[in-house]
């Protein structure tokens, strides 16, 4: 399953722990604080699951939010690209890495 | 039909103007690049237009990149938000601005 996870995180080094952790779960950054990959739901959970306890953390704000938005091939096959393409299958799902800790 | 816009553009002007261009459709900034809203077919392809003739512009550089990222509802139920709610909902189809140039 396709995803888009969007961010909006105020604490440089918390956005900084999060985007390690959607480029360790196989994600690509399409741009400063969007991701773009293909993960499958147990996954998906995992990532959700591992951001929230970094985001369990006093340098978090009420406004911080995190947006896992999963879009399927037929939404895929609708959008419009202007400028530099976009073709998800050269985001298609990648080997994760985990690093154990 | 409910669809994310990201945008990666390296010039200021260019990128104040897409996104004013963006308001003026009825979308909503969700993050400095990424807006949502609702928008028909017909004005989804409006709105794609007005921006590729926005970027028909010296400053434009072949890093920039727009994307209109349709994505249905079935798509949206599946969803995960850590931190500030996000609601489609609150993002639904509204009037557009159209000023008379």
């Amino acid at each position: 399953m396709f995803l888009w996870l969007v961010y909006d995180i105020t604490d440089n080094n918390l956005r900084n722990r999060v985007s390690e952790k959607c480029l360790d779960f196989g994600l690509s950054r399409f741009q400063k604080s969007v991701f773009f990959g293909e993960l499958d739901p147990e996954k998906m959970n995992g990532l959700a699951d591992e951001i929230e306890q970094l985001l369990d953390h006093e340098e978090r704000t009420e406004e911080d939010s995190v947006l896992l938005s999963p879009v399927c091939m037929a939404c895929l096959g609708k959008r419009l690209v202007i400028g530099k393409d976009f073709n998800p299958e050269t985001y298609a799902e990648k080997e994760c890495l985990f690093i154990a800790e």
